[in-house]
């Protein structure tokens, strides 16, 4: 195995705006070899997420800044293919936060075992099942306190935590609108994701108009993935009590200056609303409860989601940068090597 | 009695941006007479409130808008002249809803009893012990969830709420810092609410970077009651899991168009911020604990504060135009009659 090559994607310059793929450059290295204590694990696929842009900026923030000529890092679920740690044994499929790279040594602290499920693709555990999901999961359930029956706006609702949010809403009984970007994700909202209604932000001339035709009762809880236009829209038709967890600014994250906030904040004194920012790390141990959820769920087709997966670790920067232009339809993912090394 | 007149201040028109003294006019009635089961009320003082602002302008909102031609409404301290209630006996004082007029009658329901203490004067009861300072409570230890030893940041906190907020988080250990509009109200937060360091919002040029230079640590709450900069100022200073308990944005009160939000939401995410809208009126069951806390700080000489009183109903629109203009240090009051009309 020595003088097989491992590639990943480094970081070349730091994005300014919407990052571009000279920001990025592929390197190899050789593959490495597990010392004392160590587990080796080849990649099946790695994630990428819009969280990312935040550390491709030199800023403290919840997680450290990428650094410029070294590996990019993310969650990506992989295969044991040699190991030094009992806990770990060869063929053992593992969940990590070694991502932009196809091969990594590691003793083993950030790796999760996966029981994998018939039915279920190893890179669900990057998606519905993973990271994406339990940000759903306990967005919507833990810090939205959503009641059986409520009324829920979603944006960016075809995309990895969006689809998971509408669904599981659908599956306590609520009424669901999802907002996307075209009119064939609007098409699976509402086909296959259930939702009662869906709008597409791109075509809707008055989007504050569009929520309300769509909220006549107003809303209960918006689970905010976007920011901009979309907060503002949501803050004027919230009913007593409402719920705003906001997991995602997406349409922030490029901006090279601050866009303005949202002008209806005053808002939330009257309708005594919660506005609650969350990351999915604080929320861990909702995990077993999320994972024996959405396996119920998937089992009873009360959940479902889309994947788009680009092929080869060399287009992980294009995958990366299409998120910012609404290219993923769902799970955005990088397929790096088989599923099955060994 | 039949013979004495009753004066009343009635909306005239609608304001529109910032009230004018012709938005509002004089009247004068007979006093009523009390019928079965009724009250005569000789009030003492009114309440001006920012929160009235909202119920001139006609729409929807948490207490209905107030009737072109009608006299206005609010809180008021009074003495019962009159009674044909057996609740209420000649003589007593009462908190009532019923200001910015000189009599009324009522069956009651509005009436709530004052058992007044020796050398705290009936006003209080519009103010520090009234719906003010129990926003003040409510706010800080219920929606913001205080804890001992904190970092806590008050907007316009020389008013009625603002002044109590800042004597309570000093009264729970916290590290207490108050912005302000002048040097005299910035003094009496340091000086006699014993805040750690007060801000002139009017003479700093970059609010962001006195809020930043007064709170090295960050804040983990922030009493907001202006809204506008001061909002975004403080969501780029919060410390982890910090709380915004957001009881007004008088600000925006006058505002013909919403004024731009906070740019800066986004902190919201990284930082797990709540934003939390409330209303005093939810928290009334706090009040017997909030009397009791604040009737012992003052006994103690750990809660202070300063009045504004302009005398005689007909000054009453001078006096609420004034809270918009920061021309109050502390609870602005309308004297509307004697102490002791019995």
């Amino acid at each position: 195995m020595s003088n097989q090559k491992s590639q990943e994607i480094r970081l070349k310059h730091r994005p300014i705006g919407m990052p571009k793929p000279d920001d990025f450059e592929l390197a190899e290295t050789a593959v490495p070899t597990p010392g004392e204590g160590q587990v080796l694990v080849r990649n099946s696929f790695m994630s990428v997420d819009p969280y990312m842009r935040g550390r491709m900026t030199d800023r403290a923030s919840y997680v450290p800044p990428f650094q410029i000529g070294e590996a990019l890092s993310g969650g990506a679920v992989g295969q044991v293919v040699a190991s030094n740690n009992p806990k770990f044994k060869v063929g053992d499929h593992v969940n990590n936060f070694s991502g932009w790279r196809e091969w990594f040594v590691t003793n083993g602290g950030e790796l999760t075992k996966i029981e994998t499920v018939p039915g279920i693709g190893l890179q669900a555990y990057l998606g519905a099942l993973g990271m994406p999901g339990l940000t759903a999961y306990a967005g919507l359930l833990k810090v939205g306190e959503l009641k059986e029956g409520e009324r829920v706006f979603v944006s960016a609702a075809s995309g990895a935590v969006g689809a998971i949010v509408c669904q599981i809403a659908k599956n306590k009984g609520c009424y669901v609108v999802g907002s996307a970007g075209s009119d064939e994700k609007c098409d699976w909202l509402v086909k296959t994701a259930r939702c009662d209604k869906a709008i597409n932000y791109k075509t809707e001339k008055n989007l504050d108009a569009a929520v309300r035709a769509a909220f006549p009762e107003g809303i209960d809880v918006y689970f905010e993935n976007v920011g901009g236009e979309h907060l503002n829209a949501a803050l004027g038709n919230m009913r007593m009590h409402g719920r705003i967890p906001v997991c995602g600014m997406i349409a922030q994250y490029n901006a090279t200056e601050l866009p303005p906030g949202p002008a209806n904040i005053i808002a939330v004194i009257p309708m005594r609303i919660m506005i609650k920012g969350f990351i999915v790390s604080d929320y861990g141990s909702m995990t077993p409860q999320f994972i024996s959820d959405m396996v119920g769920w998937t089992k009873a087709s009360k959940m479902k989601w889309h994947e788009t997966i680009y092929d080869g670790i060399e287009r992980a920067p294009e995958a990366f940068i299409g998120l910012f232009k609404g290219d993923n339809f769902g799970k955005m993912l990088v397929r790096v090597g088989p599923d099955n090394a060994v």
